[in-house]
């Protein structure tokens, strides 16, 4: 089994409607560092997991749109709901849709899987994978 | 799958009696970095893995006890067998008991798993992973 | 010279009024990693810099003030200029306030310095560095 | 399941034959840590995942057969195809070589697994994982 | 004091004529994390020791011209010289000159010093530290 | 002025006599790790602050002297006063020491200074610096 990272990361704001946060209930914010990871058991033509510029070049852009925002805003968090566990599956879908867009020689050879990881503070992260078996062929 | 980390860390005494383990059979010690992953397929009501906060709070728990201890005198690690594997094992296995006492909405939705890896040094690490199951529920 | 260091960390949510600043005007946010650093020529009666644990105490009770608010609505920053580099001058310049009162055998032996380091992403850190040496007499 | 990490480091040049790579086309180089993992279910005899010191000196060996050349010249990676996956399981399937070796009481208990990462820049690492049921009892 | 610094890396090759480096006269590489660090007494009008985005282009353009190289090739190091030292020197003054470019209300007030800190592997790195008194002014 | 970093670190036990150290006057024990850093003005005739290796091999024979060692038998922390503070000063005259033996082509350039940063867990370091002007003549 291969695995290909890359890392970036995006400052914003947010808060929880929930009681259950407790001081997080108040508007605050984080430095999310991302990692996307793809997992595939096969190598492409290139001797790659995929193409690690397009890889990069989607995090960026997926990224892109959440950067310097304040996520209490966001349509895919409704309610005030932008747990770190809510951010990454959004994200991981997000990228997912894109993957799905890569030139086929560029692309993770089915069955592949992607994980998103957000590294919140120096102590703790909170990530979530899914499978991409229906993306390398969409 | 998610996946939701928290780390803490504890500074301890050990030795080895069993002479494969070379100068490590002398008195010496470690700063643990521990690292405790909670996974499962699903999150609860409050839209994570489980309560941050009680995660947190069971790790400083089962750290204090062993936290500024020699582990050689520590009932757990009988005949000086406190590898970082045993370690491990031990800690997962006493934060999965205290696990399956938080309160149902801040519980990991079952399946679940628990992994606590161990930073030795900036050139070593061990874990363990044991399946939650039957925490939750407990 | 001897030097001690502690980290932690705060949630926090900001913008910038200054059209100087592009995409950051919008609100967002920060973790931001605190390093506080002491510096003295001598050690004290007990063998450190200071006592690390006051240190410790001082540096959270000072961040706990700021820690998961909106940094737009704090008197120190008049006007939205929370940049890093004036929150490190604020946080050093509370931080020095609270050292003063510690106890003679745990403060820092004169002339000592104080430096506050903030970690705003894995690309970006901002410091503020003063001199201590009225302080452990005050 | 238990695992076990050391890492080390390399430093080589390499270029890329292939078009795709862009301006990696052209000669340039790596510092790639090196993070190798074993995985397995149980313990052996001395209480660990395999003899830590043997992992480390067999790590040290296959990389010294790398560290300080250019991979452009390595019949491992014929038409200048040494992408950090194709080191990785090359590392991979090097080591798992070597661990067949290793005395029976210090190697990891079947069935194992074992894991090469590569970390290649701050932002971006590769690994190759493959299972070694077949190397503790070779 | 103030400092600010922002990081960012490349990946070259290169060897030493000199026979002082053993094995590193043979042809082999870096991924070079690169810190730039500007220090000064003052803030200017934006709150900040200089602007941020301008401080991320100027390092981005000046290792352009190394990334994806071979040093050896490379007027600034005659003789195949480029040591982490050399390399964060030329680096240091390479940037300096571009600082003096910036526009007033966005440079680094007077005095102020620029540090190019070069980390090479897991367990080394180099730096390079001179002032730029005379930069802002230019 | 050039700097030029190592680092390596040690696992050792110790305990504090002194009641002002609470919980850590219990036999406990730390990983260290070890940063020894050499700053000189110019660079010697291999266009380095020093013979990297010779600075490699030194801090390794320093360190192998406490390493896997109980500190409360050393003499140099008489009553069992180990702190880091003064584990970095000890360190930091020991290395020094050897400093004056290295090949003056190898060898600092005077002016040169010397630092040992001690990194004890996560959270917090310590450092002595000192002046090596007299030792590359020495």
């Amino acid at each position: 089994m291969f695995s290909l990272c890359v890392s970036d990361h995006i400052m914003i704001a947010h808060s929880f409607a929930d009681p259950f946060f407790g001081p997080a209930q108040r508007l605050h914010g984080a430095t999310y560092g991302v990692e996307l990871t793809v997992r595939s058991a096969t190598l492409g033509p290139h001797h790659v997991v995929m193409d690690i510029g397009a890889m990069r070049d989607i995090l960026r852009r997926v990224l892109a749109s959440l950067d310097y925002t304040n996520l209490d805003e966001h349509a895919a968090f409704p309610g005030r709901t932008s747990t770190s566990e809510r951010l990454a599956e959004f994200l991981a879908k997000s990228i997912a849709r894109e993957l799905g867009k890569v030139p086929l020689d560029g692309a993770p050879p089915a069955p592949a899987t992607l994980c998103v990881l957000l590294r919140e503070s120096p102590v703790a992260w909170a990530s979530y994978e899914l499978p991409l078996s229906d993306v390398a062929g969409a």
